[in-house]
């Protein structure tokens, strides 16, 4: 095709790696085509490791199924969740690049209000690379967007911003509804297409979504740990939830910026409602206590690495939330297991070897 | 015009007033008159009160001018700025409504995405009337809105959300700058419009402006004390913010909502940046130690009407940044004024008068 016509370069195309848990074919990424053709994907295979996931043709990826996981990571492997999308996180963690978009195989590319299709992608990535707000709000939302800016009232000293670890895309047609709400509501869709890109304030804890996110793996990656959901475990469908309160009290205390709002992918299938229920009821129930904890949780001035903030957060997590029930002892231990496993996987240089890597 | 039509009843028609500051005749009211009339108005007259203000005929209202302001309170107008649109807050205090919404005199009716007019009044009822949820973040926005809800994760604990105390609206084409955004982008207008109402999260401090705004008295108006601006103070143009720092730390205290975003109103016309600077710069200054002082200001246990936290909130001002300009000791004093003021307008009903008014 060379010479054909000129595209332009897409934005960070060796530096963002698309991760993908998957059970099935990914014939959905035919649509993504013109937009994740570039980019490099990391398919994280759930379930029967024999099974055969075809990719489509022209697609630059590695495939990890939970064999490989075990291999790779040996006894570690156990803070890796099986039959559970919570699998993907394995994917950050053996990229090599500075940011990575996640995005759920039911998930295809929606259209704006004039009928154009979205690049997700692109949206993610200039959200990441423009500063969020988090200690004053906007009223006129992104001040960096183009039209717009601070308005009055703004403290200058605050307009510089603080660097976005993570963008979290919305979803039109299926809301991301809970299984009760879901029941309550079976036919509800989301039509309405809010042009906003919001960040979302310091101290304020949000429902994060995996189905359609991006984050800076060099600034947050080691906390954006998805927990220890499906197979063998009391919980499931908590394992975004779990990353978004981690992450929030996490770039609270670093001073990073969380993102909300565009883009949109097209949501295409509602999960079983009554599936979901078995798998949430637990959530639903220790939410209301979790959701405390991690409003109130305060992490010490010297944890100034993601890694030391992360294994405190375990800490408390042992110490505050057991008592609810012994699996929040696993999963504290697990939160330990990921970093040491996180660590060994993205070993920093050291001074000895020299500069770089 | 009896029998002509059937209209519904406009909502909250006996239970809110509109209050507009001014200096000339109320032209502008011409264009609202379908939304507007059946409300009764409130009209500040600003400056010279010998001049006559023109109101256009068939509108119900009450007009208030310097030696009105003088006469009905005496000394304590000393609280009531002249020679700025901060004198609105008097109306306030007069009205004897539930609801006040407030509007700036060169502000029109806007359109939304399909061409129609936006009834602006109608759109900060249903704000004022439907609840917020200023304890954790929604990310499909307001859930009480027709067509969304709470999404997967949201503590159903949380889902009564809080009474809402401000509905703060935005502006189409020109936005509320500061003199220095002015002077930088004389051309930029706002034409991006956000189909949406977000709740402004507890803890967070934002830029409430008073062209287009509307709040329930009942719950805080004693609190909507827009300073002293204007003749006779060194500064101008911090009326509206200074109401919105107070209001939002004693909302977040009292567990009341604050939201901000739809409906807009249409902008017509940038005041001028030079005379804006002039009576900016000092705030520009100072806001960058009164920020940080309202956020971290917090009210004792035991203010619980809105009359203690303010008259607390105006001790904390006198003490902690009386140290910037002694202006701070005379606004901390006319903050009390303006409570004593309010609660000679507005006198409880004591037991010994029987139930009632």
């Amino acid at each position: 095709m060379a010479g054909a016509s000129v595209t332009p370069t897409p934005l960070l195309k060796d530096e963002l790696d698309i991760v993908i848990p998957t059970i099935r074919n990914l014939d959905f990424l035919e649509m993504w085509r013109p937009f994740f053709q570039p980019y490099h994907l990391i398919i994280v295979q759930d379930g029967d490791p024999s099974k055969t996931i075809n990719v489509p043709e022209g697609f630059d990826y590695e495939l990890y199924n939970r064999d490989d996981i075990n291999r790779i990571l040996g006894p570690k492997a156990s803070c890796i969740s099986f039959k559970d999308s919570a699998c993907r996180c394995f994917g950050y963690m053996v990229s090599k690049k500075k940011y990575i978009y996640t995005i759920d195989d039911d998930c295809f590319v929606a259209k704006d209000p004039s009928g154009k299709d979205i690049n997700a992608l692109e949206q993610h990535i200039k959200n990441l690379l423009c500063p969020s707000t988090p200690h004053f709000f906007n009223t006129l939302y992104d001040p960096y967007r183009e039209g717009a800016d601070f308005v009055r009232g703004y403290p200058f000293s605050m307009r510089e911003g603080a660097a976005t670890a993570v963008s979290h895309g919305l979803w039109l047609n299926i809301p991301d509804y809970d299984a009760p709400t879901q029941l309550v509501k079976p036919r509800e869709r989301n039509t309405r297409y809010v042009d906003a890109v919001m960040t979302i304030p310091k101290g304020t804890l949000f429902p994060m979504c995996g189905m359609n996110l991006a984050f800076d793996r060099e600034l947050i990656g080691p906390a954006m740990y998805f927990g220890l959901m499906g197979d063998g475990q009391p919980i499931g469908r908590y394992d975004d939830m779990w990353a978004g309160w981690c992450i929030k009290v996490i770039c609270d205390h670093l001073g990073l910026g969380v993102k909300t709002g565009l883009p949109y992918i097209w949501h295409s299938k509602a999960s079983n409602p009554f599936v979901n229920l078995k798998k949430e009821y637990k959530g639903i129930y220790w939410q209301e206590e979790i959701i405390p904890f991690f409003q109130s949780a305060t992490l010490p001035k010297d944890c100034t690495s993601v890694q030391q903030c992360y294994l405190e957060l375990s800490k408390q997590v042992k110490e505050k939330l057991s008592a609810i029930d012994p699996y929040f002892t696993k999963l504290a231990d697990a939160m330990v297991t990921w970093i040491e496993a996180w660590d060994e996987l993205n070993p920093k240089p050291s001074i000895s070897n020299g500069p770089g890597k």
